[in-house]
């Protein structure tokens, strides 16, 4: 076959590969269904499969963002690629390999004699970011990009990637990182992250971004433990990165140290984790006197007014208790959570998937499935009113993860796979799939239980609702009552 | 006489004139004379006097800062004109009368229900400048515009312009301070003033700049005690305004309030001002690595690494040590001096001359005389390397500051003039006049002692080294040994 005829079938193939990993089903609920599957086939148009391209935060479809890609990439849309077509979230991850080069550049020009520091938002790797308060001094990027790898590699195991491309990008992030912060004698000689932005863009330049100080405690961590990892099991690779980047034993020491002294902002009174050092000394905004037409307030409010004042565009210590949630109790999720919601506009698309995820975690059925609802159909309703700029890519992946993070509760701390799945109220069955390791593992929750099913691949340990679940070919198939 | 013959004589007689009451005389240094007499003629020919039209940061010579006027006129410009031509400085004091409404619009497009802003940068009285943390966030331009005018009273009593031109700036820029502060439960419900840059330019959008707090506090202060005196005194004048500007009982008690609980930041430990709130908890900046090549800094490293650092481009907290100086022990001074020019790289022109001023006033005469020596040829000499972006007018200014308010150790707290001299070791004798409430005083300094000379006008009391000197028509002339 030529021509027409075999590039349908060529795209027939690829699209039915696609929807066969990837899809998510939903009994009950059309509208919801649609949405979910709009927004997965925008990831899939969108993404560059070449490490050259990356996604844009405005997919293929709009002038929003100037076809800029961002940490949406990372943090936002990569778990579904992960989970469902490794293969695209390692040449997402090569990308920014490929863009080392520059990002290091970027780093001496921000006056950092080591280390690489990644740009906000970019095509070919350069900083494109004009408006520094809240670009450029977004510097957990870095550690977003460094959380990635971590992901990809705990759900692939693929050596060769790590020690080809993740190394590099995880020593010269956490070179950075070591270089940036400071032991600051009044901070009981604590190693602080000053002068930078958190995820929240309604405050910026900061002091010690709770979000960012953890985020670059996992980056610093994570590359000390791959160094280590990297001498024991390729010490020729390691010996090999080593040179050609300079690196020193002491370097390894220092990022054990920074990590081991991270300053994390918590309020012993409040109990909260305060999102910087200065935030609970803001004023609170006053939401009685803001009416809805100001929404959203950065169209309405010089940032100066913004900026003073306790007020969130988003999630941004609600996304660390996502990522990082083995390092939280429940209780102090929950504390976070009630703070931080009454004081968050979500007037940031990245925003409601993560309430919604966490909201799930702690048991807020209610406010999980709102969330839920405000990302799921956000460009096929318009519901920002700006959808001709352009979709909202990670927001329409933030769908998936309020799914398979939120309501199935899945989870994979150190890779061990955990599922805790719930079933929102109004929905009889939701299927989906995951791409783990080489296994493909589907599970399909309702109202009696979840069912696994080992469709191909390796035997698979995982855990639900705490216990754990063996999977392999003699025994592919478990239902479990649901807890 | 007409034509050219006649504006000669015009021009000569206005010149004379002005030499006459502001010839600044220094004998034994024929360099620093001609340096002074430079940079007053600078001054002289840049002055707006119309009321519309103010004084530029770059004179009439260079395109540099665009025409702007900046605080410069007020904090570092306005003393000479005060003090030798008080018509002038009503005149510079007019033009921001007649901005007023531009600055009422300001504080509403910053969200500020009452008051007004004055504008960071300006020509028309609109704000012009376009990078918000080193422009609008300055909101101290408010404050010394406020301190100018008492300043301004202080030194002429001119009731007439109180009544029909302060009183409603005070009282907007009142407004302006009492709305934009909180009090915040975290720093025991003291009125906080979050989100602004101060001065020093190297730090920026902070809570509670201490000289932005000390001198918002003399702002609503004075415009508490001026109602009250306007009141008191010329009721009539007081109810009009009141009602034109909508003024109520209660925004009186509020200035009074939050003037009475504004929160200053002080270190027990160091025994410093910290300039922030975040201050001490930056890192030292390095200046052993700073190659002096790197200087000044803003040209070779990004703000967001500036800001990191606890480094300053100028005079900030130093700044109202001067200004403020009846509020700080002579010690306190001293300390915080000490603190301050470790970390200081005068980058910016208005600070040598601050420096410089309080160094005399502390008793360290070397460096007030080095400092003095940076102000005094900067443009002769080109000494910053930018003078063919035009002269810096405000250091022109501050020369005349060094000498009348340094070494001369003018002060006029509460409109009290009182001199404290000393005279600079390479010089013999250095002489200026001072015009005060119309009458016009001649100072003479060597190494015998001071020599006043009242030259007309009403008798005047003063003092000097301490000890109270009048003088008037049956005694004008007083001479009194060095102490």
């Amino acid at each position: 076959e030529t021509g027409f005829t075999m590039m349908t079938q060529q795209q027939l193939k690829f699209l039915n590969e696609f929807w066969y990993l990837s899809d998510v089903e939903i009994k009950g609920d059309p509208a919801i269904q649609q949405g979910l599957r709009f927004n997965l086939f925008h990831l899939l148009q969108s993404v560059g499969r070449d490490g050259r391209t990356n996604i844009a935060a405005k997919g293929l479809t709009g002038e929003g963002y100037e076809g800029h890609y961002f940490w949406d990439t990372e943090t936002y849309i990569l778990p579904f690629f992960l989970y469902n077509n490794p293969g695209i979230s390692r040449k997402l991850l090569e990308f920014r390999y490929n863009t080392l080069g520059k990002a290091k550049e970027r780093a001496r020009q921000m006056s950092h004699p080591k280390g690489a520091l990644f740009p906000w938002r970019t095509i070919n790797g350069e900083e494109c970011s004009t408006y520094f308060p809240g670009g450029t001094a977004q510097y957990h990027i870095n550690a977003d990009i460094a959380f990635a790898i971590k992901r990809y590699m705990e759900a692939t195991a693929d050596w060769d990637f790590l020690i080809q491309y993740g190394a590099e990008i995880l020593f010269e992030t956490a070179r950075l990182w070591e270089n940036l912060g400071d032991y600051i004698p009044q901070k009981d000689n604590q190693f602080c992250i000053n002068g930078v932005t958190g995820p929240d863009e309604y405050t910026a330049l900061v002091n010690n971004n709770c979000y960012t100080n953890l985020m670059a405690r996992e980056n610093l961590d994570y590359a000390y433990q791959v160094a280590l990892w990297l001498k024991e099991n390729t010490p020729q690779a390691y010996q090999r990165l080593a040179i050609n980047i300079g690196l020193e034993e002491s370097e390894l020491a220092a990022w054990k140290k920074a990590a081991a002294n991270m300053y994390i902002p918590y309020d012993p009174e409040l109990k909260v984790h305060p999102q910087d050092d200065d935030f609970l000394n803001r004023a609170a905004w006053d939401f009685s006197r803001t009416p809805p037409e100001n929404y959203p307030l950065l169209m309405h409010y010089h940032p100066l007014v913004i900026y003073r004042h306790q007020v969130c565009k988003q999630a941004d210590l609600i996304l660390a208790l996502f990522l990082l949630g083995d390092q939280f109790s429940q209780e102090q999720k929950r504390r976070d959570f009630d703070f931080y919601e009454k004081i968050t506009t979500h007037d940031s698309s990245l925003s409601t998937c993560i309430f919604s995820i966490v909201a799930s975690e702690i048991g807020y059925v209610d406010k999980a499935y709102q969330y839920f609802l405000n990302t799921v159909r956000t460009d096929l309703d318009d519901i920002q009113g700006n959808t001709k700029d352009g979709i909202h890519a990670a927001n329409m992946a933030g769908t998936w993860m309020c799914l398979v993070y939120g309501f199935a509760g899945m989870r994979a701390y150190d890779g061990a796979l955990s599922f805790n799945p719930t079933l929102p109220e109004l929905w009889q069955e939701y299927r989906f799939k995951i791409t783990l390791r080489g296994s493909v593992l589907e599970l399909g929750i309702d109202q009696t239980g979840v069912s696994f099913h080992l469709l191909q691949g390796n035997a698979l340990t995982l855990s639900c609702y705490g216990k754990p679940v063996h999977l392999d070919s003699d025994c592919p198939t478990l239902f479990m009552k649901r807890s």
